[in-house]
């Protein structure tokens, strides 16, 4: 071990500790402070200096088997970034990885856990540059782009070294074993188990949270071992540009490789995640994206351990509730939030056709519906506020939806377009929220990506749950959540949360959204929908990105 | 709770809590004797009698969706069992089992330990009757049927509950989260953590070892909640008809629903193991048995997670011994216990061209393979002790390639047929030994199940390290071992397995043998190469057998 990665163990054993802590005790835990202020005077104007820095150029990375410079990067709010990356010749760069791995397998998982939390340390003190290049390419409003794109994404890599950590050391590193044998002397064996990688990991990215859907696997597969090749979104490749430099960067300063962590960026129309994914020396993959892509990657690449998150149509069942304008308040802010492109924006809102209790008054359906436009439109109604909270759509087939949907059922509340006067480039747009009816199963069963939600009059409660039993068991979920005055109606959609395998949120209507998880404390997906296979982040997610190989001799 | 489930669980929480230790500090330990006079005076005739009363007659066990009753099973020693079993309409059993989830589910990992950890002890109390099921279906020697069968199974079916309860536990059931909020009163959220199967869970057992290769998965996965379906080997029903039976009786006993786990015997050639494979209820498949079918449960069960053991090419490296007597031997035991009809029997022995140093003398590699040939001679030449040591060959596929193997290379020991007083009727063959060249691949890397050892002249010990790092990569591998006196020929050694992905034994000369492992201490195959794709047991085997929800809510 060089005395540089001794340093990053001793730094760091107490940060390493505290998370594997945390991820036993669940309670709140962050090293990495989610407010901009918490980073000094100076790191706003640096970290915005340090972006723009890299636009037009092409961006600082020398890998192996670098053959071009390809990019195109668009921001969602209208800028050209003009960065360009390199394009790999993989039969040079993969050999390079996978040369890489022995040092860095011989090293074992608390040199590799210590030398990652430096990384991760490195990447928090450039949030402000970071949260610059999230929100350029994802269409996240700064505010958000910086803590999801940041100390969020950040918490999420560093939970996963810590759950990578945990199952590598599962057992002892050697042992002696002593089998008595009756009158005759014992058997003696030492033994010697040492973790090691699966070979070369794929982190294939999203548009929309480059760094947060990123992080868990990355880490993930780093800390068991394996080098990491970053395939990124070709429309937000920056965010992981920066993130595979500060790797490769603290990496090499430890002593190790570089190369354990590489950037896979593809010319326009390439589908280079296909070309990887089915390479032989490809042996984990993460991804996340569509449904489509998602089970073609685990059909067709069978070498590979391949965790996936996919789509899913999140459910709201209410029932009744005390505080109806805590709801409508919770509900309105989670349809709005990044204009409803989180996998975890609620979608199909089930209410009783015969209406609900709120705060002890009856309120009809359309009460109800009427008063959650109400809620959004308060919400949304100052200009500045709205970009705030809406960011700007990142897709094209946002905007086609929210036009699909004008002619779905009664619309409640119309999208509207919200000017930009800092981008006018920008199309930010205001939810949708149309009311449909149970039977329309047609409407409901997909996903609608975007800000589109459904009201959706079921005959009554147990129907509302048993529909939604049925619909996440079939068609996935991310997030679930239920409003309810009535013990008896949580415990039946707990059940059924059971059941389907997505994680519930019960009465939200403070400061706590259902399309928000903390890391150390809520699982992000289940693994057992559809939606997912794999929870951020669980035993299962790092369990298999790892072997334990032994070798015995008699003492 | 049940009273019975509460008094399971105050008896056995010193139990799983002790296998808790083992698995971490892997030294020995096992709680189930095997020694056969540690049964008592009155096991052996009460066992015996247990395993005639099922002959000639149906299987005691009710099942919903029973259809007809099968069987067929004849014995390798020559005796027709006479045994029909329960074959199942999937149509009704699946839906009973999936019934039977909920109450298993909210039971909680350590009720269900506790109750397994007592099934267990039941059939530990039933090893006499078990082995001469396992002796008369695998043609296992008995002594072999009683300890691999026996103990040595329910070893590592708690080594599967411990890894399971010890999985699902790796997080609190329920926490508390508060987080600041500045000035203003922190958010609070209590949650709940349940662990959830996945579904029902398929155990697709083999004919060699009905109960050791399937005990895992079947604890494995009943442990983490998931009902389990048992389909035998045609050939090897009664070892697992008689566990089914065990473990319903265990489960009603303990107040749950005895339709978490249930046999499914087949017609004869009907492919009921494919039938349930693609069947969407069924989401964990353990098997042992050929690659061409591990491969396709691979591949067409996307619906599943699937646990596979596979064909190998098992390996020792040559190079140097201080105790050649010793060497000669352990290989010459290796190679004949149960006729090499072990996964794990050294098939590849590579010997360098020009010899070895063996106690100080120079070994010619002729010498080496007359001395072999000579070891295995002297152990097998009494009849008794070679029908105690090579069992019965348990199908016919083993006498073609002892034929077929007499015309590839040199024939250094010809096998020959022992006869067996007690039953005429079986085959009983000593194993083949063969000497060919490094050059040979196409006869070395596909696996020649059974009593047959290729001793392969290499250019020199480096090249022979080279090879085994090349074909265990490429065609799998559960065992390795190598012989040296050389520190840095044995780091050659233990670097090539680490790469290649194989367990490795060093210099046994004694009483461990490189094809067994035992329970909490080794690692049974490793996952990482084409062998396998699981080890028995660790995190990884169990941690996708199950999944965690969460509730959350305002407090």
């Amino acid at each position: 071990m060089t005395a540089t990665a001794e340093q990053f163990s001793v730094r760091h054993r107490e940060t390493l500790d505290r998370a594997l802590a945390a991820i036993r005790e669940r309670a709140f835990w962050t090293p990495y402070p989610e407010m901009p202020k918490a980073y000094g005077q100076e790191a706003a104007a640096a970290g915005q200096a340090a972006y723009e820095g890299y636009l037009g150029r092409p961006f600082p990375l020398e890998q192996p088997g670098t053959d071009e410079l390809v990019g195109g990067e668009k921001s969602p709010y209208g800028v050209e970034l003009g960065v360009t990356y390199p394009h790999p010749d993989l039969d040079v760069l993969l050999p390079a990885m996978r040369a890489a791995i022995p040092a860095w397998r011989d090293a074992g998982p608390e040199v590799r856990a210590t030398v990652l939390i430096e990384a991760l340390g490195r990447l928090n003190a450039r949030t402000h540059e970071i949260a610059h290049a999230v929100h350029h390419t994802s269409g996240q409003a700064f505010g958000m782009a910086f803590q999801a794109g940041g100390p969020h994404a950040q918490d999420r890599g560093l939970e996963a070294i810590a759950y990578a950590y945990a199952a590598q050391t599962a057992q002892v590193a050697a042992a002696e074993w002593e089998k008595p044998q009756g009158p005759k002397p014992a058997l003696r064996m030492a033994k010697r188990f040492t973790a090691v990688p699966r070979g070369i990991a794929l982190v294939i990215g999203c548009n929309t949270f480059p760094t947060w859907n990123s992080y868990p696997g990355l880490f993930a597969s780093l800390a068991t071992g394996n080098p990491v090749v970053v395939k990124p979104h070709p429309n937000a490749v920056l965010p992981l540009a920066i993130t595979v430099a500060v790797l490769r960067s603290t990496l090499a300063e430890a002593g190790f490789d570089p190369d354990l962590a590489a950037l896979a960026a593809e010319s326009p129309g390439e589908g280079l995640a296909k070309v990887l994914a089915t390479r032989p020396e490809i042996r984990v993959i993460d991804y996340t994206g569509s449904t489509e892509f998602g089970v073609w990657l685990e059909r067709n690449a069978p070498q590979a351990v391949v965790f996936t998150e996919k789509a899913g149509i999140n459910t709201v069942v209410v029932d009744s509730v005390e505080d109806y304008k805590g709801m409508l308040g919770n509900l309105a802010f989670s349809f709005s939030l990044y204009s409803g492109q989180m996998c975890t924006t609620p979608q199909n809102i089930f209410i009783p056709r015969g209406g609900i209790t709120a705060g002890g008054e009856h309120k009809s359906f359309d009460d109800v519906a009427a008063d959650l436009a109400g809620a959004v439109e308060r919400l949304l109604g100052d200009d500045a506020r709205a970009n705030a909270l809406l960011g700007a759509v990142c897709n094209p087939g946002v905007i086609e939806r929210l036009k699909k949907a004008e002619s779905v059922g009664k619309t409640v509340l119309a999208s509207r377009t919200v000017a930009n006067p800092d981008y006018p480039g920008a199309e930010v747009r205001t939810p949708l929220i149309a009311a449909i009816d149970a039977a329309d199963t047609d409407v409901y069963t997909g996903e609608w990506f975007g800000p589109i939600s459904f009201l959706i009059a079921a005959d009554d409660t147990d129907a509302a749950i048993e529909t939604f039993r049925k619909t996440v068991t079939e068609h996935g979920a991310i997030t679930a959540s239920v409003y309810s005055t009535d013990d008896e109606v949580i415990a039946k959609t707990e059940e059924a949360a059971l059941d389907a395998g997505v994680n519930l949120s019960v009465n939200l209507t403070g400061g706590v959204y259902v399309n928000q998880s903390a890391a150390f404390s809520d699982f992000h997906a289940t693994g057992a929908n559809p939606a997912a296979n794999a929870a951020l982040s669980d035993l299962a997610y790092v369990a298999g990105r790892f072997r334990v190989v032994q070798s015995r001799r008699h003492i």
